[in-house]
């Protein structure tokens, strides 16, 4: 089985200054050995209509589920997911294991 | 500047035979070069509430901006886009230049 994919689709609340809570993601992945890598993006905008407000995606890879759950469990998750929920309008969250359907040269 | 991502979360309609659609997405990526991975899945359900409706992941790489559209302009994925259009009931597009928050170990 590939990769737990964490991918997480937000909306942020107007207003909201993103560079900061980079720095509280990045400082909670960095910390937890729970997470294999963590990849992120603002979206460049030639879609507009079909992004449908969502302007970010934040893409957390786990070895595997337990990993998943044990980052989920772990405190310094716990702390930081009220920060982040205030600052989202929307959001939509998907978990998949990640199957490689074409692999990088 | 990182690679370009194009991320795609569609909600499939009812009846919708996904390994097919899959099939025909495989085939456009591996036949094209400008595609340097493609990665997908499927939810876990883990968190159903705030998946909303979308089920599945896609997530297609690109060296360079340029690459995608050259991919999107391609008489293959012009041909392919309606029939995926077809078995979609809603769907959130994102593009976005890839940052490494954490690189994997």
């Amino acid at each position: 089985m590939g990769h737990l994919k964490h991918l997480v689709i937000p909306k942020f609340k107007e207003g909201v200054v993103v560079e900061e809570i980079m720095k509280g993601m990045e400082k909670l992945v960095s910390e937890l050995d729970t997470v294999k890598s963590f990849e992120w993006g603002k979206d460049i905008g030639s879609q507009e209509m079909r992004r449908q407000g969502f302007t970010h995606a934040f893409l957390v890879t786990f070895q595997k589920e337990e990993d998943f759950t044990s980052f989920l469990d772990h405190p310094s998750h716990v702390e930081f997911s009220p920060t982040f929920s205030a600052t989202i309008e929307k959001i939509v969250l998907l978990d998949f294991h990640a199957v490689l359907g074409k692999a990088p040269a």
